[in-house]
């Protein structure tokens, strides 16, 4: 049996898991997967995690040391972002080193760098644990999947805001609220900005667009807006409208370009999706053959990033125990353009807080009207002394269209309020 | 770039469904995955096929022909069955030929001498398409969830009763109908018996507990019972209990050993697998890592079923144009025990036809408390003429037990028809 020597920087979250699974199942994998995986070097800022997990004696407090151990022949990288672990991410793939990594920001920013030097120097980069925590989705992508044209990915892939959004409906707790909770509950970081505007899930779909249609997707490519705008008020009128709003990370294949974004959205009840809830991520793609999937599972914590990083790395092991030449993953063979999302063509919901008087509705039906925005149904749910609230959705529209329109609506001095839009995810889905 | 040279067997549903893609996405392929896929011969028992397909020029009426072929690299087997198709198989790899087949019933009998016989010829077996159609997950088994320790599947692994019991809870039709209106729609065939009596979903269960426990599971050792002694009163005295009935494959691995079988369940409406309808499989895989997750899709058809054969046609042809020497997959390493049924720890439904009589509930109260069966709820929910209905829904029993309470309420003609039994799929999911 060949031994795979390993070196992990990073203890945090999971770190620690991945040290837990090496530790519980070293033995199992000896005799399931023919291979001795040994974790010979580890690094973290905090010693006392080392001690925690039993692990001192590899112990170092430089992930350098880790990388350039001579003895190590996988790194394991779980520092995140994307200035001390990208240094430490090529300087392993150049030292002819494999790397494992959960790192959603690096592979967005530098996938395709990465995977070129990886291949340059025969060696594996693997990072299912970037996207879904613990669901299968790039291995599938990339193998099961393989010989579909992938047509559509949707994606609830982050846990925060899921989790507030369920909160937010299922007991009518408003945004500010259900951040605190989540905050307390530890679903959300001090800063919260990167899960709840958006910015996670806009990297996680750049990595998965490029997977599945084999093109260079970058993370500033990805239109986004996050959830701080949305009210229970409005999950309230999408329950109403057998709907139930979800942050969705999209990506589509389309005759004009890729058309990537990130935004809370509508959703039918009746949609696989729909029932995805609190912490649980789901992906579902749409492939030409295949038809429609979906994979499902706790997309963050401990056990299941873990889960994906050991998967790599047994993966990564086992070519290195047991192959000679390393087959190299696909990375972008097509350069397809973006759609700007100017260009997106989907229904809307609005919600309008508008003064109580004649003509409101009139003056703001004729500026849709002019510009081609076509109302399916219209519902003042509620008049507030001297406002009300106006609640649309509209046919297929033009996304500028319907910019133009709100410029229009808010220059002429009939909202008391910024409206709040909502793409409507209808036949895509 | 390498040329593989493909030979399929079979042009059915799923082998034309294969030669399409085929011949679709044969140059998306060696631009993405950098192999030139050849398909160099075809045999079916009937020509008219390969005309439709317009490959008429690679094709011959014997399937021997093909695995003698010495052209071909990989053979497609898509005859099914055990018999013809067992000994093409055997000769295929004999001959040094790596195969990718969609035959659970061959897998599931023959999976440990076939992968033994592949290994000692240093060729590939693949079979993705065996369970689950378009679903990935033997690969995700394999690959990225391989650092758990797999604790259960639930499976609805087949599309023809799922699809019959979705139309019975929906539309109120009773087994005879339903099973008439999936023949007429080409969901069922003329001969309906693998599907609806659970063979079927046997030998896929028993694949892919083999898989995701290391250990060998023939179909003969899964204990099964199918839907056809349903009806759609229990459909809807479940609904009414807050529960569906569909068709689970389950496997749990336990301290006894492997629980293994397929029957009609009572899933509670708010999991994951209740929403899963019509043709749709989808399967629930728990690890002690990953915790829960779900794969979901389309279970059969010429489009899923061919994406997973052409899945693992890409992946088993990549190894052959890029790498030395196999990575061999991993199959029984352990060899576990098996759990006899009568040992299983559930709780039931119960649905009973008794004498609208004084004394019959004392009587069969009775006898389940001499067999350590506790009744949770009893409802009488309706009385026709001389008889009434009696649906019990017990605590955690022991099947033993509960068979031997069965057979004394049977001696004791205290019901006028055979009782319904239905497992409740309670905390294990």
């Amino acid at each position: 049996m060949k031994t795979i020597n390993i070196g992990i920087i990073g203890l945090g979250t999971v770190g620690s898991g991945v040290v837990r699974i090496l530790q519980q199942h070293h033995d199992d994998f000896m005799r399931d997967q023919d291979v001795d995986l040994r974790l010979v070097a580890a690094a973290s800022r905090d010693a006392s995690q080392a001690e925690t997990l039993g692990i001192t004696q590899i112990f170092c407090d430089d992930g350098n040391a880790v990388v350039n151990n001579p003895e190590v022949d996988i790194v394991i990288e779980l520092v995140g972002g994307v200035t001390f672990a990208k240094e430490l991410v090529f300087a392993a793939l150049n030292a002819g080193k494999s790397v494992v990594t959960a790192n959603k920001a690096l592979i967005a920013a530098h996938g395709h760098e990465l995977m070129e030097l990886a291949a340059h120097k025969g060696v594996e980069i693997a990072f299912e644990a970037s996207v879904g925590g613990g669901i299968p989705i790039i291995g599938p992508l990339r193998h099961t999947l393989a010989g579909n044209q992938i047509r559509s990915i949707i994606g609830i892939v982050n846990g925060t805001t899921n989790y507030m959004l369920t909160r937010m409906r299922e007991n009518s707790l408003d945004y500010a609220e259900a951040l605190k909770e989540a905050q307390a509950k530890g679903f959300a970081e001090a800063d919260p900005t990167a899960d709840i505007e958006g910015f996670d899930a806009a990297a996680k779909i750049a990595i998965l667009a490029t997977i599945a249609f084999n093109t260079d997707v970058r993370l500033d490519q990805v239109s986004v807006e996050g959830i701080s705008r949305l009210s229970a008020l409005d999950l309230d009128y999408a329950g109403e409208m057998g709907y139930c709003i979800k942050l969705l990370a999209i990506a589509n294949r389309t005759s004009d370009g890729i058309d990537i974004r990130v935004h809370p959205a509508m959703v039918p009840l009746a949609h696989p999706l729909a029932s995805v809830n609190g912490v649980f991520n789901a992906i579902y793609v749409v492939g030409d053959a295949v038809g429609d999937t979906m994979f499902f599972g706790e997309g963050a914590g401990s056990g299941p990033a873990a889960s994906s990083v050991v998967g790599d790395l047994i993966e990564v092991g086992r070519h290195l125990a047991y192959r000679e030449s390393i087959t190299q993953p696909v990375w972008d063979t097509e350069s397809l353009p973006i759609k700007p999302i100017d260009e997106l063509e989907t229904s809307y919901y609005l919600r309008l807080s508008v003064p109580d008087r004649p003509g409101v509705l009139a003056t703001t039906a004729q500026i849709f009207a002019q510009h081609n925005v076509s109302i399916y149904s219209m519902v003042q749910p509620g008049t507030h002394a001297s406002s009300t609230e106006l609640v649309c959705v509209t046919h297929v529209a033009r996304e500028s269209d319907m910019l133009a329109a709100l410029a229009e609506i808010r220059a002429a001095n009939v909202v008391l309020s910024e409206p709040v839009l909502i793409r409507v995810q209808g036949d895509a889905i």
